[in-house]
């Protein structure tokens, strides 16, 4: 058993004045693990937004190699963590050890992944436009631009991915390289876990040398309100569900000063079948798509949770196969009981509507997730029917069969907001239904082509976001080195001279980055007019 | 006299439903112009919400050269704009004919400048991952990003700049650039001076072929609530007071699907005077600064409304010959009634605040704005006063004095957010203040040193943006090329063959544009895995 204090991490140290203790839960047995846990008080998340405030001018004056170093020792110090701590995540959330095994890995090289952005240097985004004394009929100034952080960010981890998307995740790595410290509301499905990863960044920071107060983390339900209003905090990331995110967004839109939260909260991943793919091989989709919706219990943001196909013969058979599948997938345990009884809820919910079959799968009872498969009219999504567009959080889809091209392009049209939208089709069927690579775009913030959107590739051009509900924000995302960009804001310096400028701004280029200087893009190094 | 419709412009056309009429009124003598605006009625503000949100599946799908080529047609419209229009923008709003000249230049200029950004290519944002199907322990798929438009956008324009904040000003280019149909609210301080400009731009527009409903403007009052809340409406644009401003916030935040709304609000654009810079050249300095402070009746945004230093021998000399100068500045007309009657009420709100001293300046009476000079006591900002850190717009500033560094800093970090913040320095003041940098990175968009903050240079490296209050979101600009990021968001393409990708991530690079290739900036063909 590891040896966990419980406390509150705030400015380097470790705080536990408040009296509420939570526990950490066996996500199998729901026996209460020998862990506790102390809240924190409104005084410590106050104490937790001040100490990154009191590191936000240090930190973010670090030289970016600096921030990069201290990317990597946590990366190292991830990898560190050993069998006993994947076994005590197994224990948190249920999830398989090789699945943590591989989780621990990306998280590590997510850290790595944004080290080497903060060596490469485009997140500066320098800009200079130089001096022109001579112009006509008023001299240019020398103006130059790059990015600084926006300043202390409150991060609330995901339950799914315990290490990936929380503590250590995503948007605590985007927040740190953007020269943000951090205060992390830790998940109360994994404390546990949660104060291993915390240590380990705490470790990095005092090998790296950051300034206390760089990542705080704090315990407790309800304290993530407090410390979405402090005005400290400059910033939200957030993943989890829809009510949850909206809540935070609209507490964030009414503080004396608004803050910009992005929350990556509800998608249902649409999935369209195209004839020709169908024909061509709907028994190999059938068994794929399966695979990818009972993948991890179904617990995915990316989670395919629509499935729609024109009327043929072919999707008649593709739906008997689907459904025979599906019915043979067996129950799994799911990340906490909260998530099991949402799950219970969602599936009773769809099960209630009128306009909607339930297709396969046993019924939904006992301590697992029962994979389940229904069938919806087109006519239910066309009439704007929002249960059915709710995300179901766990192993289970949703078949809708179209009438013929035109209510295909209807029922695309009449889509949410989605994380993701994929095809699957033959080459055959691309040439008819080009258009509806446009219609997606405007849905989604990434299009697959024959895969399934279930893992998420952590590198430059991924994007993980896209349009209301399925974030609160289109423009970011939360997996990917763009994620960095949610936390930069551009200071334009006029007529500096070169020793008061960022270094990335100066003459020399001394961080040999890429600029745009005078509308041309460079690593030049360049002189004054 | 010109011959104006008056009616809104919607999808191409001309609509006037309603019987609410508007007048134009001439900004220095009060008298109604003969020329008649009819307010949109509800059916109208959605029928143009409608024709943009119709014309942006054909709009933002046109080649960025096709794009381009509008902006440049546009340029030409508007220089081709003559003097009975400058003359009838002069009546609107009492500035004189150089300025409006200067101004249309500045207008059609910020055109051509966003038409060489669609040119250029970096706007899309163009990232690609190839395929490495050999990784261990799983293959890597082809993944591709690039930016699209967010959707059509409402545009608020400025009263004060009546062509480059308003009509055809910097959000409506940048709007159009990131291909993005406008709906444009037409400012009531300037509606003829909006027509003129409008049909401009439908003339452009016709010559090179744009989708009808690319751009739409309403006349009203009231009609710009209802736009805000249309959920065809995907972004926002605005220019003006904090309280409308923040009210757009709000509406848009509390919307179903909640949009960004870009607001540029309040400032007062503090400029620190360091004690060599007194000694050396005090007396230019009053000058120059009264010059800046009354430039226009002291209507821009970036107008300095804070002049802090340290308390001297030199400071008291530089403060007389800055309150000589100041009572010597004649009285000016302003843009309209409304905007005269806030400058009157901020004055007298200044002047009422208990340790808050009027140095100079006639008594504000009758039409014209009288220039004023007050100074206050350092406490009374450091004990946080929101009255002396409110925008008064027009020709006012506050002079503050401090005891030493110590309380200047305390004052600097007691500011809010700013659009610009300067410091007036010889060469020895900056490495005993070099601290002073920092702290003014964290509350301004631009920091100038040794110039004036009125004149914002359209470039590449300008921002005209800042921390709340100065605009509702720090992260973006609204002068500068920079402003398209704001109406722009990321879409991914996996496993996506060339002939269905955007031509920005196409293999042959067919737009010749910088692309981060595998990690590598490049302009590279690149071939698949």
């Amino acid at each position: 058993m590891l040896n966990l204090l419980g406390y509150n991490y705030i400015a380097g140290g470790r705080s536990a004045a408040g009296c509420v203790e939570l526990h950490s839960v066996d996500a199998c047995t729901g026996e209460t693990l020998p862990y506790r846990f102390t809240q924190a008080t409104p005084d410590e998340v106050d104490a937790a937004a001040q100490a990154a405030e009191a590191a936000f001018p240090a930190y973010r004056s670090l030289p970016p190699e600096r921030r990069a170093a201290f990317l990597d020792a946590i990366a190292e110090e991830i990898d560190l963590l050993d069998d006993t701590f994947v076994a005590l995540v197994c224990r948190e959330t249920a999830l398989p050890a090789a699945r943590i095994k591989g989780e621990r890995a990306r998280t590590s090289n997510q850290m790595r992944l944004f080290a080497q952005v903060l060596r490469r240097g485009e997140w500066l985004g320098a800009r200079i436009d130089r001096a022109q004394p001579e112009r006509q009929p008023l001299p240019r100034v020398d103006l130059r631009q790059c990015r600084v952080g926006v300043g202390p960010v409150a991060v609330f981890g995901a339950s799914n991915f315990p290490l990936a998307f929380s503590t250590a995740g995503g948007d605590t790595a985007a927040a740190l390289a953007a020269g943000c410290p951090v205060v992390f509301k830790a998940h109360s499905g994994h404390m546990a876990t949660a104060e291993c990863v915390a240590d380990a960044i705490v470790r990095a920071a005092q090998r790296t040398g950051m300034p206390d107060g760089t990542f705080n983390m704090i315990f407790g339900g309800g304290v993530g309100e407090q410390l979405v209003k402090h005005p400290a905090i400059q910033a939200v990331g957030f993943t989890g569900s829809l009510k949850g995110g909206r809540a935070l967004c609209d507490m964030a839109a009414a503080r004396p000063q608004p803050i910009p939260v992005f929350a990556e909260m509800s998608s249902i991943n649409p999935v369209v079948l195209l004839p020709g793919a169908l024909e061509q091989r709907g028994e190999t989709v059938a068994t794929e798509l399966t695979a990818s919706v009972v993948q991890g219990c179904g617990q995915f943001c990316t989670n395919p949770g629509l499935v729609v196909g024109i009327r043929s013969p072919a999707f008649s058979q593709f739906a008997e196969q689907l459904a025979a599948r599906m019915a043979d997938q067996p129950a799994q345990t799911m990340l906490n009981a909260g998530t099991l009884h949402s799950y219970a809820q969602g599936v009773a919910a769809l099960q209630a509507l009128a306009g909607v079959r339930h297709l396969a799968g046993r019924p939904q009872q006992g301590r697992q997730a029962q994979p389940q498969l229904f069938q919806a009219d087109a006519a239910l999504l066309l009439a704007g029917n929002e249960r059915l567009q709710e995300e179901v959080f766990g192993p289970c889809t949703v078949l809708i069969e179209v009438a013929d091209p035109l209510e295909l392009r209807r029922v695309v049209q009449a889509l949410q907001g989605q994380l993701t939208a994929t095809l699957i089709s033959e080459p055959g069927d691309l040439a008819a239904f080009a258009w509806l690579v446009p219609e997606l775009e405007r849905k989604a913030g990434r299009l697959l082509l024959n895969g399934y959107p279930t893992g998420v590739e952590v590198c430059d051009a991924m994007v993980h976001g896209g349009p209301y509900p399925a974030t609160s924000d289109a423009r970011g995302t939360s997996v990917g080195t763009l994620a960095i960009d949610r936390f930069l804001r551009p200071v334009c310096y006029q007529n500096y001279p070169d020793e008061l400028l960022p270094a990335a701004l100066q003459d020399a280029n001394p961080l040999g980055i890429m600029r745009l200087v005078d509308g041309e893009v460079s690593r030049a190094v360049i002189s004054r007019g």
